[in-house]
């Protein structure tokens, strides 16, 4: 920081400084497309209503696109004098056009514009993340199609617990992401109701349809109370709350494809393109990708839990507070965007070290549920019981450092004589897999079938 | 704080630590009726699937009901050292029924079994919150159909802008609740897959019928992927989200309440059971319940923050901090429920002070937006301009001190000679209410339509 | 949003993709100034300690001084492909003086390099805000001063509880700043432990001179532990907590003037300059400023809680996490500085409506507390007693619709004939505020002390 | 959830809602010692002052002993109707000694009365967090002191990077937490003003001696203007932010206690007293109590959140909405402590596998950056230079499956001839962290030092 440019806004006039603080062209210019759009329909229902003559309407929407064009090519000149989007556009209509640009607002204001402008913008969002999950899923299904056959070691609490394949692993995601779109969908409906003709905040005194415009713009109906329309930012944080639980759900696969690419699990390994070096440690590979992607739900979230203060105990109507809408959804939505493309790509950047998965499988016992199991079902041994046999028989197993299936059959059955040498059946990671045929469970069996549902649902030829 | 007691935890074993951090049970107990009406479905499908006797089922059942009614009853021992809801009520029933209670945990584990319950707990929630909801809504509806024609400013920036009916006000949170009830609605749908038989997390070589299950407990279907099963806590988020959303509009009205319940607004008065005296001042009416509902929303939305950053960067599948999704979810939801039913109490306590509302429509120059309205549509003046010749006459009325409506009409013509007495028409708030046609506007006809709508929707006789 | 930009970034590939996530250089720049003074300081250092010669240290200083007049000329060209602002730096600088440039990094690392020119940055951004603080402060004494005799109702529950100088309301926030300036300096003095040279972890092999440099660059000394020094973002944390609780005060403080400048209240008016117009409403006056400083604290706070959820759960030492710490930050920072100083603006703008404030304070019985202390002093009733006898003296004026001071003293007596004429010097909103001269107290005595203090330690002359 | 018994709260009557919703008896009880501290503080006050008789003070004093008596002995019968602490120990104690009871409210409202024993209350919190951040500190330095030798991998991204002796690493939380107790302590300064005597917001008639009553109670002096007094929360959410960023560094180490116990790492062995088993997975040593401190901060941090949403925009001066300022604060500041304790055990109890971590240290080529080091220092080669020149050394070694100080003398100098055999010198992980010496660095004596200086500021004989 320069304090001089700090001294310089510090000691700004009254007038700059409010300029500053009022101003937000410099960020909801983002809404320059959504806005356009907003006011043809606006027009256009003017028009066919009478408000305005065709004349004035053919000569608006003409102006609306040479302005498009002019932002579009970078040729607009904003100005912060005019405040925000709405005036800045406006005020270039009237000089291409000249009166019928102050024919435009009839029947409107800024309250219910803007509200119409960022709904639109929110659902251009909704329908580009399901679009991208989808892509992600179609990711995962290529790589668990790979995988099926690949055994890992299944974690609770970072410990080995029961081995699984490493497809299965995968779908889980398939999983948290199909509930993702779901959210994202389900908001989009709730969303999908227009705020034009709102106006102020009462409605207007002109005979305006307002089905017309809703149709017009994609929207399911007009909303049904004025003073709602312009006091409402749920379809706000209905994204950034439905983004926040998918950013977690990507943060938890990151943090996994962290610690898998450490030396020490050395699961998988990234290519250089989604690796990085080091400025002074010239051998390092370092997960950059996940790393971020681990740490984008923080201003995510945030952005949903600015936009919650703001509006806690805002009385209604529309409060000067909820300008503060846009600036930090803007950036969480453009960043989740990009941890959906970068997630992605990570999937199918990294390769598998199938050897070094199986051989943790194949350590700390894991296959010590499937000799309960075993009790249970072939000696009939209450599974409580069952549980306490099989601990005294990996306690014997850690004692002679050998694992489950090394050890000696009359010791075990020193343990409970019940066991007999069938019990080997159970005793490694293949069967242990192969035999959760449960509905859910990690039996290739399983994972196929739920492989050709999603490449069935996601059309994946 | 007595340092005694701490000091006491302060200098506590290692192991008096261990189980104060890890033991769930003075909390998780909660989820007992959950519990048991998830083993009595386990137990059933057990049986039907021959992994356990006809007669096991029955003695597990029947001694699942004992200790219902011993919790119901305040007579269970709860204990810590059992640690959870599921081992102390597992423990009881191996004292009850014997052996047998050690067959009820085959194909299951903790992982499962508690993901299944706190969903049971969460999707009654949500059945009870709708019910609630839809109580506000009708105390609304009463207090809309009483209003119609009382006549308030419209706000925005907290000053007046436009004057609206009373029960168009109270409307608009009818349908910020309508989107919550939506909100509900759409988490109980993804929340409804059973994750029971998914097991710790690799599903299990018992061969089970999940449907059945999942049927049993009123679920749509066993969720597809085990690890996914029991890593999931998306319906906790999801019921908080939209608990916290819900909350804040309950701020935004809490907020209103509180200004209009002062001295200088003095739109509405709370009755002696919605308010407070205060141990100094004798002469205090303060609006206790609307200043705690206001406030509630800051632990309502912390309990979804709390949880996310739990659920933030989480390896699959289960891990112990997961744990600490119940408590502040508890806390939150018991709070949001108790915020709904006194909301609703106090929407059918305050009485309206309608000659005060309409004295505060009638200044600060409300029906100016009208004069600009009329100028376009009598005088075909753009809006624009109609605006600015409005700002020109209302800076005569403040000059004069007088209100748009005492304004001479030789006055206003000297500023635009378009202008004719006509002009007295729009200048009453009641026929600017009145005015407000457009669908979703404030005019009575369009308030008494919505009405009717919300009766039908509500069945409201 | 076009979708064809973010089709665009979509189908980026890998590369793109890696770049764009993983790229700090449109955000870190803002660190250019910080950057170079430490390298400054770095080069001196080394070559102190014979690592690098007098002449390559020279080049070195000489370069950086290039780079920065380059860069605040607007004459840099930074690079997306050098990652970041060090990179961009030291590139350059290896154009302008070749082989002397890549010995600058000897004995450090980026680690340690981002920590301290982060450090620089928030300790010039407190720097400051202590003088922000300071100045907002100096402005509340100046409105101070005129309103020593200008009495309003105070508040509790918004409900007015007892008449108060508006003097000693303003007060009270140069209290709450006061405390905010203290949570800053001590800030500053955790944060003020210098990370240069930790290297990337461990330390280094040079033989360095830390003390040296930290003293250069301000620092009270070097941090003792090298994986600490690149780990710890507390000094962030410390910032962006302090700048929450400010921008909570200063949300207090809008949201009183906001209601304060509502017709109802008409406390206050704001000039033109701090207040804005409508599209639509032409008379409306928004108090907007006022409406956004209320709203910033959403973003302040979410900025601290983005980096807290980050930060949850990282393994030291460094992690790519980390370089979520800054662009919220400086969001954040500008938007709290340009709060202050627009709440400065406001402080100094609005027009005190002292005739409205007074009548406030006259109605709703505000002295009843006097006959309280009145009864307890005079009577010697005790205070619950004297409570009780109060609450009988509001009720009888309440229905008689007088104030209280408009009693009939007979009518007193019936209640409790310990009352006599005396009273009445007690009910008088002036003769209730002189009293109040305990310390801290509104009597006028006590707030002309404080203003006295604050005259002196603001050094206002 | 019972429907039973939230259909019996639903339909309560306004009465009963408004006391469940308003009474804080439940929670504020926890305030019961500081409540009868301040009072019997005030009433000593009050009588050196002359506005109660020394005769009402003694029975004053000698009745709050009985209640407190009463209390700790479980017998006080707490009362919801009685609403809150305050009132519930007033009205026993006015069973207690009769009319002197109602004295004791002389001068003081509930207002400055809460303020004061939740202050009191948070001092006392702060004194036992510091206490306990000594004690873990201790611990730490007991370990560090076992470990001064034992080398481990230096991780950034989760990915070796240099060597570093693990009793470093363990004193980098020395320093974070050495961070936290100066925080707390800075805390307890701003906090330490007492509010006792701003009565309900505007000071009091009676002349009070405020300084007596400050110092009886430990603070420094009485806080400068009443409405401060009453409408600040600072000082809940200073210790809570502490403790939010003290959580956060313990969730820091807890994340490296789980993967460090984890197989694939298997640096560290838990006892029995800090990890569980699993109901299906006997095997499983699961490190509980890490995952619970790991998981804590997210209800620790949400308290603050919470309350900073409470306090938002909240007008001067005691608003109910405060109310809401003690059950998440209570919960969290218990919990905070338990993690404390229960960190203080694990890093008592865990056992280190040094083998495996100098296993892991040797490997991943963590001494590059020596190698560079060495270039620069022996044969003068320009840092980015040497940079370049290991980074091909590496990947010869990672091309010939070597680790460095495996690789022959002549295929390095083929790499670049200014190598000589020196250089193997440094390519033990030992000699690498020996040669650390800069302050901070690794190096066995700059560890030996910290250590001492540790104990000396500990107090560690």
């Amino acid at each position: 920081m320069s304090n001089k440019m700090w001294g310089g806004r510090f000691a700004a006039s009254s007038d700059e400084l409010m300029q500053e603080i009022n101003s937000s062209i410099d960020f909801d210019k983002n809404l320059y497309a959504q806005d356009i759009r907003a006011s043809m329909a606006h027009a256009k229902m003017l028009a066919k209503c009478k408000i305005i003559s065709e004349r004035d309407r053919d000569d608006i929407i003409k102006g609306l696109e040479i302005v498009k064009n002019e932002i579009e090519q970078n040729k607009f000149k904003f100005s912060r004098e005019l405040e925000d989007i709405h005036m800045n556009i406006e005020a270039r209509l009237s000089e291409l056009i000249g009166e019928a640009a102050g024919r435009l607002h009839t029947a409107r204001s800024r309250n219910d514009q803007v509200a119409t402008d960022f709904k639109l913008y929110i659902r251009d969002m909704i329908d580009l993340f399901v679009e991208q999950i989808e892509e992600l899923q179609k990711a995962l299904i290529i790589r668990a199609e790979q995988e099926v056959e690949t055994i890992m070691p299944g974690f609770t609490h970072l410990q080995s617990a029961q081995p699984v394949s490493f497809a299965h692993h995968l779908l889980a995601y398939i999983e948290m992401l199909n509930r993702d779109k779901k959210r994202f969908l389900s908001a989009k409906e709730r969303l999908n109701e227009c705020p034009l003709g709102c106006a102020a905040l009462a409605g207007t005194s002109f005979a305006i349809d307002r089905e017309m415009v809703a149709k017009e713009l994609g929207f399911d109906r007009p909303n049904a109370n004025s003073l709602d329309g312009v006091s409402d930012r749920d379809f706000v944080l209905d994204i950034l709350g439905a983004a926040s639980i998918c950013a977690m759900h990507l943060s938890r696969f990151s943090e996994e494809l962290v610690i898998w690419s450490s030396a020490q699990f050395d699961f998988i390994t990234f290519s250089d393109k989604f690796s990085t070096g080091s400025s002074i440690m010239p051998q390092k590979r370092n997960p950059d990708a996940a790393e971020l992607i681990r740490a984008k739900i923080g201003r995510i979230n945030a952005a949903y839990n600015s936009l919650m203060m703001v509006m806690k105990a805002l009385p209604l109507a529309y409060s000067k507070d909820m300008q503060e809408d846009k600036e930090l959804s803007f950036d969480a939505l453009n960043n989740f965007s990009l941890c959906l493309s970068a997630m992605k790509g990570m999937i199918l950047d990294f390769s598998v070290n199938r050897e070094k998965m199986k051989i943790a499988a194949n350590s700390a016992y894991s296959t010590a549920t499937d000799i309960a199991d075993w009790l249970v079902r072939k000696a009939n041994v209450p599974f409580r019981e069952a549980h306490h046999i099989t601990g005294q028989i990996v306690a014997l197993a850690e004692r002679k450092k050998l694992n489950l299936n090394e050890l000696n059959i009359g010791d075990m059955q020193k343990i409970d004589n019940r066991i007999n040498s069938d019990i080997f059946s159970v005793l490694s990671v293949e069967n242990s897999v192969n035999s959760r045929t449960s509905f859910g469970g990690t039996a290739p069996e399983n994972i196929k079938a739920q492989i050709e549902i999603w490449k069935n649902k996601l059309q994946i030829s």
